[in-house]
Parts: C-alpha cells; sequence; structure tokens
C-alpha cells in the first residue's frame, strides 16, 4: 500500500502567515475565554437560526507561489497595448521612485484614515500637497482630499451644484462632449434624486430657459478646446453653477476653470502618475470657488494647531455629510482615494510646475504632429474634425473607423472608436515618436500612401488657441520646487510616511474596520504591468485575463456570502450601498410597486446607510435598538405597521453596530419580507460571519462587501475601497452595468469604470485563492477568539457594553468609559490619545455609542500583540484612577495632555505633576523603538473657525 | 525646413535626477568655490597631463522606461527553468514580505557599513540573528557576519587552518566529492602562499602523512552523506585543523560539524531565501570552534554596551587583520554580504526551527521519492551511486547522462551533468511533485517504459544514516520563535530598520565610500524572476540575456576607464584587487620573470592593498609620502632603485586616498614601467575621473572599480560588493576565468561563480545607460565641485588638509581637527557622534590621516543638503570653542555625551551642564521627523574583552 507523501501545504500554508495566534496561542485563548475549541465557541455566539456548517464551495488553499504562478498565467492573458484611447484614462510614467515607496510601501498602503491626526501627520502633508496642486491647478479656491473617480466627482458636483444654487429647475445642463461615461453615472445620480439631466450639443444648441446647473468638459471628450467663458456668464445669468470636468495636465497650459468664473471643478488625476488599472483605482477630484467650501462633500485636509500652538494638519470639517445630516443628507462619500492621491500628489511635487507644463508641452506637440502627419497625406477622406486641442484629435474617416482601428489594434496600438465615421486618438507622456509612426502609416496605407512622415522631423505649430493660453503661475509653495532629485524625493517621502502610525509598526484595533494583514503576495501583482497599463475600454480581446479574474471572484465572493450574483464596480462601500439599494429600488418598479420608497435604518446605523437611501430616493425611518443594543423588534414591528404600503427596505448591518450577533435578524428578515420589503445586510463586519453563516441563506436579499476590510485591500490611508454589492437572483438584473451602455438601460453606473477599481482586485482574489476554505473559516474563528479574549482580560477593567449569546461579543467589543468619565473627568478621547503614547492607535471613538471605544482585534494579530494591547489598557486604567483619586490634576496628566511628543518630553522646563518618564515611556513601552507622535493634541475647532485646506508658508513651522 | 521636435529626454532625464544640484543650485556652488564653470573647475583640479577631453563612447542616455524597456527585453533572452542541478545553489522561495521589506526596501539596502554602532542597531541585531542561525546550526562557537561565496569562504578557512595549525606542512587535503568551483578558488588562493591543494578521494584513498588542514563537504558534491568523525579523529592526530564545507539546510537533520570536533565550518546561506541570481550575491559563512574565534577573518558582529550601560551591538574586533597587520595580514576581507546575510537570518526567523526542519525533511522526501520512481523502472542501466543522500541523487546511466540531460532540459528541468556516465540531481523546496514526474518520465523513456510512478502516491523511505541524525536542539533563542506570522515579520523587520540611519533618512558623506543615489529604476530587475532565479550553471542557451548584459557592461566599464578588458567576475573590491595582482603575477611568470615579487605601496594607502599584495604572493615595500601627503617621487626612486631587479608593480590609488588629484602620477607610471613593474591604480576613487581622465590611458596597467561606489551597487549595510578588475591588453589572458575550468589553466577564478554577483550587474548596467556620456561626465564634476563647495565653506571653521593643484580637493576634502583635538580635548570620534544629534551619518574617521574626517558629498546631493550639513559642522565648531573656553566641562558636554538618545534627554534627571534642548534640538534639526539612535555611545573595549557574537538574551536588554 502507499501512502501519500505530499501532503499538500504542510509548509507554506498561508493561513498560518496571514492568522496572527499559533496553535498554542489559540489554546491559551480559548483558555481564556472558557471554551474547548474555536468550534464551540462559535456554536455559542451565532445564532442556531442563522448558523452554516457547509464547507465553503472555493478551490482549496494554494502557496504563496502557486497563487503567484497562477496570477502570473492571468496576467499573461491581458495584452499591454499602447493606449491612444483617452475619455480620461492615459498612459503616465509612474515615477519608480514613488511606486518603491509609496504604492509598495507598508508604511503608506497599510495606514489608516487619518481620523487620528497625531499619528496622521505625514499623510495628511501629503493630501494637502494634492489639495494645493488641485486648487493651484484648477484656479479655484478650495478641493477636498480626493474623490472615487472622475464620474462619481462629477455627480457630487452636480449635487453640490443643486444645494448650493438658487435656481429651481431640476434640470442639469450636460455638454454633449463630456465623457460618456462620466454622462452614464450623472444620470445614474440624478434620477432618484428628481433631477433631469439633459445632454446637449452646446456648439449648436442652446442652453435651455432654466437650468440648476451646467456641466462642460474642458478639453472635451472629442479632444475639442473650447473657450467657455460666455456659456459660464450665461449659465450664471439663470442662477445656475457651472461645473468644468477638467484635464490637470491642460491646465498647466490653458487658462484655469477659476479665472472664468466656473463655480466647481471636478475630474480625475490619473495621469498624474497614477496607472490606468482597467479603470481604478484613482484620484479624482473636486474643487470650488470661495463660498462654496463647507458644502464640499467627502474629506477636506486643513490646517490647525496642536496644544503647544504649533501648526498642524487634520481633516476639518468633520462634523458636516453624513456624520449629522443623516436622513437629510446628499453624498453618501466616506472613502477617499488616499493611496493614489498621494501618488498624484507626488507626481506633481517631483515634477514641479517647470516639469508638468514641460509633459504638457510635449504631449501636446504629439498630438500636433500627428496632426501635421495626417495634414500631410492630403487625403479629403480624413480630417480633422476640430483645430483646437490639446492632446486628442477626432478624426473623420467616413465609413471606415472601424478599418482604422482594427489596422492600428493589429500594430499594437488603441484607438478610440467614436462611431463609424470618427476615431479619436489621444497622446500622453508616455506616446512617443514610433507610436505616432505606426499610427500614421495606418491612416497613409487607408490613403494609399506608401508612408507617412517622420514624426521627428516635423515641426508642427501650436494648437492651442492663444487666446486661452495660461498665464498664471502655479504651484508656487516651495513643496513644488524641493524635492526634484530622486534622493530628496526618497527621503521626502520616507520622512512623511516616518510621522504615521500604520499597520507596519503595530496594532490597529478599529472596530467595525477590520484592520488585518495585508500580505505582501497580495500586493505584489498590482504593480504588474499586466494588470497596472492597462485601459477599461480595451477592447475584450486583450483582457481575457482581467475578465477571469473578475468572473471567478464575483463567484467566489457569491459562495462566501450565500448570494447569487455580485458586481465588482462599487468602488468604496458607500457606493455599493448606492448600487443595492437602487438594485431594490428597480426590483420595486419593474413590480409597479414604484411607491415604495421607506427605507427602515436602525438607530445604530452608520450614517452613511441614511445617505445612500435619501441618495437612492429613499424616506429613511429609524427603528429604535433595546437596552442591550439590537434592533427592537416591538419598534420593527409598529414602523412596518406605520408603512406597510410604503415599505422598500430595511437597512441592518450584521453582526451588529454593537458587534453582536442579533439573535433576532431572521425573524427581522421574514418580517420585512412578509411586508413586501427588501432586506439589506450591510457587509462591514463580514469578517465575523465567513464559513460560519452567509447572509443570502439567512434572510437578506443585497449586501455590500467591503474588500478592504474583510478581503485584506489595504486602507491605504483612507481609499482605495472597493465595495462589492451581492444579491440574491431576483436582484441580479438590476446590479450595474458597464458605464458605455453595452449592458442595457436596467443596469445603473456607479462608478466612471465598469469594474471599478479593477486594478486591485488581485488582492481579494490571492486572499481568498491563498486562504481556501478552512483556512477563511478559521480566520473568522480566531477573529472572534480574539475579540472575546480582550473582552474577557479587560471586563474587569472597563464595562464591556453589549454582548449576545452567552456574554459573547463577535468580531469587536465596546468598551464602556461613560462611568469612569463622569467620575473622573478623563475621556475616551483621553483614552486614544494616551494610546498613542503606549504604542497603539487608538480604537474607534465614540461608534456606535458615544463614550466608549470600539476594539476588533481582527485575526492578523498574535498573542503578544493582543497581550501587549490589554496591558496598555490596564495600565490606562490604573491612570484614571490615579486621576480620581485626585492624585493627578483633572487637567494636567498624563492622560490630559496625551500624545506627548519628543519635544515636549525633551523640553528643557518640565511644569507637569508627573515624571517624564511616565509621559513617554509608560508600561512596557519599546525604549529602543517607541514611535513618537510629531505634534501635540490637536484643537479641531480652531480650525474649523479658520479653514485653511492649502499647503501652509515654510514660515508657518518656524519655532 | 523642419526641425525636431522631440529633443532626446528633454524630459525624463534620469542624470537631473541622480544628480542633486540643479542649474541654479550649481551656478551658486560654482561662485562659492570661485569658477565660471564646471570645466573651468575640473580643468584646474586634474593635472593637464592625465586629463582626457573626449566623450565617452557610450550608447547615449536613455529615460527611465527606456531602461526598464531594454532590460526586459533582455530578462526576457534567459529562461528561467526548473533547477535541479545543484552544486550549491538551490532554488528557494523568498518569503515575500523579506523581499519587499529588505531586498526592495532602501532603508536596508542604502545602509553603510555598520562602523558608526550608535545608528546601526538594526542591522547589526539582524547580523547577529544570523550569526546565531550559522553557530546553531553547524553547532560551533563563533561566526562572522559573513563572507563572499562559498568558495572565498573555504579559501578564508584554508588560510586560517594554516595560520592557526600546528603543522608545518604545505599540503591542505581536499576531498574529492567538494564542489568543483570551490577547488578552483582554493587552488587560485593557495598557489601564491606556497600551499599545495591536494584533492584526494577519501572514499578510496589514506591521508597523506602530513597536511596542514582538511576541507570536507557535507553532504558531498555528488550528494552523498558520510559520516566524517573518523577523518577528524585522523587529522586532529597529525595536527592538521578540519573544515567541513556544509549545507545549513541539512544540518536541521544531519549531525552538524561542531559535534564531531570539526574546527571550522565554511559554506553558503544561499538557499535561505536568496534567489539564485545567476552566481550571486548570497551570503556566504565561516564558524569556528571555540579559540579560533579571534582569528576569524572578516567582520563580527558583537554585544558591548552604551555609556549608560546598557546592551548595545556593534561590530567586535575591528582593530584586526587588514586593519593593523597590513604586510603580514593573510586575508583582505573586507566585504561582507550584509543585505543577503538579513535575508537568509530572517529566513530562518521567519521559519524558525520547526519551519527549516519541515522543509528539510519535505526536500528529503522529494530525493527519496524520486530515488524510489527510479528503482521502480528497475532498469540495471540507471542506477543510484549512493545509498545516503540529503537532496541530490547521483545517477549512474552508462553512456546516456548528456542524453538524459538534453530530455530534461526540452521538459524544462535542467540536470546536472556530472559525467558521460553520470547524472546528478538536486531537490530543493521548490521542487514539485510536477517537477519529480517529469524526471521520473525522462528516465522511463529512457528505459522503455511508458511511463512512471506517480510521486505523490509513493512511500519512500528515509535515505538518511540514522546514525547521522541530529539530536540536538538548534534556534531556541525566543527571535526565532517570535515572528512567524507575515504581520510580527513585517513589524520586525520595520522596527530593525527604524533603528537605523541609512542613505533614505540623510546624507552620508563617507571619505572613500561614494555613498550615492541608488536608484528604483537601477533596483527593480534584480528582483525579476528572469535574473533571480537563473543557475550559474544553467545551459548558454538558457542565458543569452545575461551573456549580453555581462559582455555590454564589461565594454562600457573598460571605456570608462580606458582599458581593454573587464572581468566582472571578482565579488567584492578585494577580491578585484586580488585578481588584479594575480594577472600581474601571472605576466611576469609569463615572460620568465618570476622572481618579480616586490609590490611598493604608498603610505597612504589602504590597507587592503597591502593584505592582497600579500595574498598574491607579493613582498609589500612602503613609499613614504611627502608633506602635501603625495607620493614622495624621491623615495619612490630610492625604492625603485632597490629592488629594481624584483620590481612587480606599485599600487596606488587615483586620486590619492587624500582625496587630490596628485600631479606626478604620469611620473610615476613612467618610471615603474621603467623599472620593469606594473601599476596598479586603485579605483576606489573613480568618482572623481569617470569622464576626466582614464587610468588605463594615463599609464596604469590594472585597477579594479568598486560597483557599490561609483556605479551604484547599493552598499546594502555591508555588501554586497562587486569588485571588476579591469587591465590593459598584455594583461588580459590573465584576467579571472570559468571557475568550472572551461576558460583554460591561465585564467584564476577568485570567486566561485563565472559572472560573481551576476544577479545585481543590472545595476551598474542600468546606471551606465541612463547617465550616458554627458550624465556621467557631469555626475563627476559635480561631485568634484561639491566637494569643493564643502572644502571652501568649512576651511575657515577647521583646516582642510591636503589640497592639490590651485588649492582645489577631488571628490572629498579631509578635515583636520587634530589642532582642535589638541586645544579642547574634543576627538574626531566625538565630532562623529555629535552629528547624529544633528542628523547625520559620520564623515570617514581617521582614514587616511588619524584625527581627521573625510567627506565625500557626492553629486547625488542636493544643495540643501550639503548647505544642512555645513551648518552643523560650524554649529559644532562653535560647540567644541565653548569647551575650549571652558564654558563646558571637558567630560560633559553635548559633544562627548553624544549621541543623545530619546530616553537620555528624557529621563526625569538631568546632571548635565547643558540644557536638554541643546542635547535634542541643536542647531535647525527637524523637530517633527528628528531621527533618534537607540543606543549611546558604545564601548568597544567593553565588548572585545567579553566577546558575545550570538543573540543575547532577553533579559539582558531589561532595565
Amino acid at each position: 500500500m502507499t501512502t501519500p507523501q505530499f501532503p499538500a501545504r504542510d509548509i507554506g500554508r498561508f493561513s498560518d502567515r496571514h492568522i496572527g495566534p499559533d496553535a498554542e496561542a489559540e489554546r491559551r485563548m480559548l483558555e481564556t475565554v472558557g471554551y474547548d475549541s474555536i468550534d464551540d465557541l462559535m456554536d455559542a455566539a451565532i445564532p442556531e437560526a442563522i448558523r452554516w456548517t457547509g464547507t465553503l464551495d472555493l478551490p482549496p488553499a494554494a502557496t504563496e507561489d502557486e497563487v503567484i504562478a497562477e496570477l502570473r498565467a492571468l496576467a499573461a492573458r491581458n495584452t499591454v497595448a499602447v493606449s491612444m484611447i483617452g475619455l480620461g484614462y492615459h498612459g503616465t510614467h509612474t515615477p519608480a521612485v514613488i511606486r518603491r515607496n509609496v504604492l509598495e510601501n507598508p508604511a503608506w498602503y497599510t495606514a489608516y484614515t487619518p481620523y487620528q491626526p497625531e499619528i496622521s501627520q505625514g499623510r495628511l502633508e501629503a493630501l494637502l500637497n494634492f489639495q494645493t496642486m488641485v486648487t493651484d491647478l484648477t484656479g479655484l479656491a478650495t478641493a477636498n482630499a480626493s474623490m472615487l473617480d472622475e464620474g462619481t466627482a462629477a455627480a457630487e458636483a452636480m449635487t453640490l451644484a443643486r444645494r448650493a444654487g438658487k435656481s429651481s429647475s431640476p434640470v442639469y445642463v450636460v455638454d454633449a462632449d463630456t465623457l460618456p461615461q462620466t454622462i452614464a453615472v450623472l444620470a445614474t445620480r440624478a434620477e432618484p434624486l428628481g433631477i433631469e439631466v439633459r445632454v446637449v450639443d452646446l456648439d449648436t444648441e442652446p442652453l435651455p430657459a432654466q437650468f440648476f446647473g451646467l456641466h462642460l468638459q474642458y478639453p472635451g471628450a472629442s479632444g475639442a478646446v473650447r473657450d467657455h467663458t460666455a456659456l459660464v456668464e450665461a449659465a450664471h445669468a439663470t442662477g445656475a453653477l457651472v461645473t468644468v470636468a477638467a484635464d490637470l495636465l491642460a491646465l498647466t497650459l490653458l487658462r484655469p476653470p477659476g479665472e472664468i468664473g466656473v463655480d466647481i471643478a471636478a475630474g480625475t488625476t490619473q495621469r498624474f502618475g497614477v496607472p490606468m488599472g482597467f479603470g481604478g483605482p484613482h484620484a479624482g477630484y473636486l474643487a470650488v470657488r470661495g463660498g462654496l467650501e463647507r458644502m464640499l462633500p467627502g474629506r477636506l485636509v486643513g490646517v490647525s494647531r496642536d496644544a503647544a500652538g504649533d501648526p498642524a494638519y487634520r481633516l476639518a470639517l468633520q462634523t458636516r455629510e453624513q456624520h449629522i445630516r443623516r436622513e437629510r443628507a446628499t453624498s453618501n462619500i466616506c472613502t477617499a482615494q488616499v493611496l493614489l492621491a498621494v501618488m498624484a500628489g507626488m507626481y506633481a511635487v517631483y515634477h514641479g510646475p517647470a516639469g508638468l507644463r514641460a509633459i504638457a508641452q510635449r504631449v501636446h506637440r504629439r498630438a500636433a504632429t500627428l496632426d501635421r502627419l495626417l495634414r500631410d497625406l492630403d487625403d479629403p477622406q480624413i480630417t480633422l474634425v476640430h483645430q483646437a486641442y490639446f492632446d486628442t484629435l477626432l478624426v473623420q474617416v467616413p465609413g471606415r473607423a472601424e478599418r482604422v482601428l482594427a489596422d492600428a489594434a493589429d500594430r499594437g496600438v488603441n484607438l478610440r472608436l467614436v462611431d463609424a465615421d470618427h476615431v479619436g486618438i489621444s497622446c500622453d507622456e508616455t506616446t512617443t515618436g514610433a507610436h505616432l509612426a505606426t499610427v500614421a502609416d495606418v491612416f497613409a496605407r487607408l490613403s494609399g500612401s506608401t508612408s507617412a512622415g517622420v514624426p521627428d522631423a516635423v515641426e508642427a505649430p501650436s494648437a492651442l488657441p492663444a487666446g486661452l493660453a495660461r498665464t498664471s503661475d502655479f504651484l508656487a509653495h516651495p513643496v513644488f520646487r524641493s524635492h526634484h532629485s530622486e534622493t530628496a524625493m526618497l527621503r521626502y517621502l520616507r520622512r512623511l510616511s516616518d510621522l504615521d502610525y500604520a499597520l507596519d509598526r503595530g496594532m490597529i484595533p478599529l472596530g467595525s474596520c477590520t484592520m488585518k494583514l495585508n500580505a505582501t503576495t497580495e500586493m505584489e501583482p498590482v504593480s504588474w504591468a499586466e494588470f497596472a497599463d492597462i485601459h477599461p475600454f480595451a477592447p475584450a480581446a486583450q483582457t481575457a485575463g482581467y475578465a477571469e479574474l473578475v468572473a471567478s471572484l464575483e463567484r467566489w465572493l457569491a459562495e462566501v456570502t450565500g448570494y447569487d450574483a455580485v458586481s465588482v464596480q462599487p468602488n468604496a462601500g458607500s457606493q455599493g450601498e448606492l448600487a443595492g439599494l437602487l438594485a431594490i429600488r428597480a426590483y420595486h418598479r419593474e413590480r409597479g410597486e414604484a411607491h415604495r420608497d421607506v427605507c427602515l435604518i436602525p438607530s445604530s446605523a452608520h450614517g452613511t446607510n441614511a445617505a445612500s437611501a435619501v441618495m437612492a430616493g429613499m424616506r429613511v425611518v429609524v427603528v429604535g435598538c433595546d437596552g442591550d443594543g439590537d434592533v427592537d423588534l416591538a419598534d420593527l414591528d409598529r414602523k412596518i405597521e406605520a408603512h406597510r404600503d410604503t415599505l422598500a427596505a430595511i437597512m441592518v448591518t450584521y453582526p451588529s453596530t454593537h458587534g453582536v450577533y442579533e439573535g433576532g435578524i431572521a425573524t427581522l428578515c421574514a418580517r420585512v419580507h412578509d411586508a413586501g420589503g427588501q432586506v439589506y445586510v450591510d457587509g462591514a463586519n463580514l469578517n465575523a460571519l465567513l464559513g460560519f453563516a452567509k447572509p443570502g441563506r439567512f434572510g437578506a436579499d443585497v449586501s455590500h462587501l467591503n474588500l478592504h476590510k474583510t478581503f485584506c485591500i489595504p486602507h491605504g490611508g483612507g481609499g482605495p475601497g472597493v465595495g462589492p454589492v451581492a444579491v440574491r437572483a431576483h436582484l441580479a438584473p438590476y446590479l450595474p452595468g458597464d458605464p458605455l451602455g453595452t449592458d442595457g438601460p436596467a443596469r445603473p453606473a456607479v462608478s466612471a469604470a465598469r469594474y471599478g477599481s479593477a486594478g486591485i482586485l488581485p488582492i481579494p482574489w490571492a486572499y481568498l485563492r491563498l486562504m481556501g476554505p478552512e483556512g477563511l473559516t478559521r480566520a473568522t474563528g480566531v477573529a472572534v477568539l480574539a475579540a472575546n479574549y480582550v473582552a474577557t482580560r479587560l471586563r474587569g477593567h472597563y464595562p464591556v457594553l453589549y454582548a449576545g449569546n452567552k456574554g459573547l461579543v463577535a468580531h469587536e467589543c465596546i468598551l464602556d468609559l461613560r462611568g469612569l468619565t463622569k467620575a473622573t473627568g478623563v475621556s475616551v478621547n483621553d483614552v486614544a490619545k494616551r494610546l498613542i503614547d503606549y504604542g497603539f492607535h487608538a480604537p474607534t471613538m465614540s461608534f456606535p455609542v458615544a463614550g466608549t471605544l470600539m476594539v476588533e482585534p481582527t485575526e492578523s494579530e498574535d498573542l503578544a500583540e493582543l497581550d501587549r494591547f490589554c496591558a496598555a489598557m490596564i495600565a490606562i486604567r490604573a491612570e484614571i484612577d490615579q486621576v480620581g483619586t485626585g492624585e493627578w490634576p483633572t487637567g494636567d496628566n498624563p492622560l490630559a495632555n496625551a500624545p506627548h511628543t519628543a519635544v515636549m518630553v525633551s523640553g528643557d522646563d518640565w511644569p507637569h505633576p508627573y515624571p517624564r518618564s511616565v509621559a513617554a515611556y509608560p508600561g512596557g513601552v519599546d525604549r529602543l523603538g517607541k514611535y513618537w507622535p510629531p505634534v501635540r493634541r490637536i484643537d479641531d475647532a480652531y480650525g474649523d473657525r479658520n479653514l485653511v485646506c492649502a499647503c501652509p508658508p515654510p514660515e508657518a513651522f518656524e519655532n
């Protein structure tokens, strides 16, 4: 008899690298929590009604090398062609120093959103550079810290115009020469809000009499460069606001929107060094004129001051939009595209104003040269439609456009098929003379010429209208003039990342954020040209690898969630919510129940839920929670009864935002269904379910997932996120579709690209492939074990709020500080900042319950780190007691003064009633490798009162 | 008329990224130095006799993207096959977390050798891990911090045995089952030293009566595992020392050398996660039993204590070997392979003892399974030679070995051709069941069977001799048991790198070390599989890309130096020196002048020069220097006269180690030539010559270059280095050749692999290709300008020692502190350590002149960084004056106490007569992003008295 000698993955099992605790640690943790096995624990924690005990139907786990080989094979099925398609996606040279030290550097990509600004000064400065770049180039007053893409940025501009404008007209005029995918996203967003998008050819048609806003593209999608001054004046005369979707590279040469009175600018910064990635992720941008800054959606970085009075960065105006407006919100935007915004901003830092202008000039010269080469063919059947352009030519070739495209594709060049008679050709900084020669030769053959001219020998006049030349300076701040050598750039990037705390330093136990390992093997393929350098509108024959990757990922995600269909298009959780609710809306309408417009939302829900519902054209009705934090089923019944005929949906998070497996979830689903409503389960907490319960099986109709949580896409300092929407079969026809319209009218476009942030989908693909069914299931079990371990160890020091079955929490636990705060004056904020001194990122503060900390350790933290955290929390409890007993005064103690900077603890004076050593090295803090926050506690209110959202002058930092 | 529209590289000119100062900065620097242009400056600085004014015959500069594309094309001409060749080079899985965060992380690869231990604690700890791994696995007492490769490690073991042994016999017995390339390197090294290498088949032949040392391979090159106990005893009985070249992976299962009384172990750690790289770089190792530790060549990391009494790492026993022995040295080793040693050590940290053992067991099972599959063929013409093996099978296939190799190669698998009748097959951790199936199938077809068995269904007994099983524990230190999850590993790597200061933080102005930019574009190709995963003995048809890369690099290096031929084989500068001197030696011998054995060396020379001369069988005669630091031509004449008949060579550095273009160099060359000697110009300072002078044209016969200086290979914290040797035509026949002997007997092997550290040759290739003739020339000019700028700015504060033509220095300048030291007691060491507080790595201390600092800024530092350095030096001068005036006491001032740690400046007590702020934030130090050294000044003598060279127990670090 023979026995198998090579048990699969006896060595190299990735799940043992992903999951922190090993078998011995797991045993000790179980002992502390009081269970014999993870299965026992999970059986006790999860309601039997939803417990799923099958084995996930996924391929068995593969080793890291096997997965890399499989991804290499998929990548090889994509074709990296010369892209001259344009339409908002351009080839670009990512400076290698930025690729390696930002995109491929865990210090940048494993960072969280800078909600704790004292430990986020590096990326806040990088984002301020980004904002300054956008405002300088657009000529507007204020820009936010990035948007998801150009399409959604344009949609946010539309709703901003509606909020801010004086016109009561529902009409939003969109220039016909706008990117088609932008028009699709505008249409998706407009309909539920009662906005009428009217596409008008402004070259030939007049503006309507009434409209609340006007959207222009500059340069146009066709490449045309127009002077929009008269249109802006006309729009303003009717009380409408004007948005210009502008190409930032073109704005280095062309008069910027802000100089002709435009109110809003929106667009993308992709061509500033961010690979196309088959559609994303890239950083969109949104900028507004003075007076509109407080209406800007998304995140805005501003300058404030710290406890020592020194300048310090933080997110400005945080108490707005979905955070406070909830039911009345008009934007559900949470995530930005921080990692990509950092890259784009650094591209501007590295090239500086002169470099950017030189790049733009070269791009323009490329286009002008091609223009000249085509003219030289002297063929009346090959003509240019527009005489004024920046980088894109619209070529009229009656009846032969498809042939031109095919010929060019055969030569490795992708052009844009506009229609049967027109071809678009777009140049970018990667366009070479050889590329031009190839394209010219394609046309020459079409024309019957033997050969075209030689690009490098052609003199071509500028085709930029002289009257639109930019005369104003830009990027005058020293940061854009100081880091032009690679050495200087490298050091700047290192310095900024050193100011920050990310997962590569220690635990980030943020409840509801699932800050787990972003493994290198998952990240590496993102940099491969075969994934990075693909245009989203490249021919299908060139993207077979992506197609298979997306198809298998969607299939696997459907399997783990128990749904029937998935779309990866939404490029943030908020967009997934919107897509899911739009599917519900469409479903009701299709059944003749368009009047169903009430969305029930528990009072504990994340603000985004309500904002998404409003955006989907629904009315929000809040359902209360009971004393245990669960949805109050009696109140649910009352609300269902009150809105039985108009009930559209309920949105709940499971496990709840309180981190508890609510026992009533199955009942809740049944009751909503009985009343004709649909059940939306927010997948934010999926890390507590995978392998143990499937929302699609326990009653939900739709969920969005957060691939940047459970599925290991790194948080990137606040984006990219990916928020696929998963639905049961009856909703599948309404999933998002191709923004170019190839999927039919039922399918809305929630992102500008068909597969959203396709460029980072290799990450969750690799995660699922590496972990396999057993690995994923064990990860969930260990995540829940870790949360219960922390809860058990800290329960004697801080009350643990809410616990479900048998006193167990799910994957996170809430520590209640309200009693301590009342008794001692020490706030959750004090504890959060004091944790920095101990070498930790704070847990989630005051969400979902004010005055609490929510801790989510995840499965990736090993026992040593969990114990280090528990020890810190216990030590802090003792410090709180020292305040409570009056040993330390309320206003001057290690908690109130936290975090302590190196400058503070090494100051010549030390007026505090506790020693420096307690300030600097409390507990067992690493004396050699201590992380020092660069600034003291930041005064948020000061910054909001004195709003500064661009780089301050260097003098501001002088002591 | 048409004009070219695309001036090549108007944007994207790499030299503008590599060179720090831009045009405006250059103008200001020239103004300070007093010249109108760089050409004027260089004309003044360089003696007219050697000034070369042509244009380098190199391809014009290409952009970064063009160079990446060219390297991709070269890479595509290499074939990544399944390697089962063995012979000391094995496939290995580099853990992705280690690849990304060590090999691809500037914080690790741009670091310098840890001569300033206070700012090198991270890599010193990593090296201590490496040493502990080697000592634990070999069972010996002490290991050094790595060797260049197994061949040179074996050679160092040989000379160590000669130094340490009692036998006067010149015979060194080498087991015939030793790696052939090791035997070649031993032969090269033995001959000039009068050692007779005697290769003996110890299975069949007796040991000779007298010999001073014995070299054994374990397991043998053939794969055989033998019990060497009796041979060790027999050797010891004659007074000989025994070296075992052992495979560390095998030692996790086999009784280690130390447990059978072996004196020395040598070998490679390549298979611990370091890619094969067509031969290198990898970390060799050398370990010795107790009693021999003070005779170990190379670098040794040890534990000492700092000024606060806390444990701290530093290089131990530094005052030995070439540093003090010079003329009597027996090793010229300077460089280690730190970056690769860090990787190998981290591989052990990540896998831990259980993981390493599991890997070894799987490797062995693979081999045993293949054994079984071949036996199952039951073909008497296919037999195994050895029954006891670890990972390698020696298969006898009479007359058909070449056919087997060809068949396997056709199927993508490389085997070893031992001879016409024998094939070697080696398994490693990358070997899969599919690979075994392929190999078995090749033999099955040979045998006429239709198919072989299925590997995964085969039961195979162990072929490890039971009597040789390892019973002892290893890697018991907690560091090898704590970082097994990727998260934990990532944080450990980050923490260690954060302790250190590298080029990514700021300037490292080390004279004679040329710490310039290591550009990302130069580094990226090193990670590509087509360069990384190639066995050095792969068939030539599979390595055409490497062949072209090496050929063009050698051609370009010859062009820039003015020589006729270059060999890139030497994998360190020291090996280049040896290769160059061996060429001179062979040249004289060939001409019947074997008696020429005197090597003249100026008194200012680096100690390595003398050590190399001794190793090449020469006698060193020192030539004095005059008051200006130049070679004393009168003394030269005297020495030539005294040794006219026996003069072999002179070795000089140019520009001199004093950083001066000596005017007499042409004269010197002529006089030596007239006396029949050869001129060796040490190329260490080539960064001051490129494009302006060519040693091969101004009289030199041979040079070695340091690719890790002028040609941008990063220093890696102390290696890898590459030291090509360049010669004029008459010496070309004696350049290094293939260690496997394919180049004929005249060509010595100075490294184990034909092209040495081939895996990193893409770096200098890319540098030359990116810079082009103009870029390289401008880099030299700016490097010289920068040194003169610093000299000019600091001359008023510190005397600048030595200056050549018109008061100009070359690319570095010497600041003389002797007067200040005498007046104030402040030493160069104090200034060097104080520079840490200001955020700098110290310049070179007391070389070439005691009591001085030698500053080499290089062309990569921009003016802001040069000014920051000058400001720090000027501020320190003011501090010295405060000591001089008695304001601060001699023993307790910011200089004497430097560097100051965060722990120190935030201590509860502050007993010093200067404020904490002066200690912590002198001058304009970055208050937010300050680099803090983790330890205070380290006591070298204490560590040498109490030698500890393995990881200390964690308790040692408790406060």
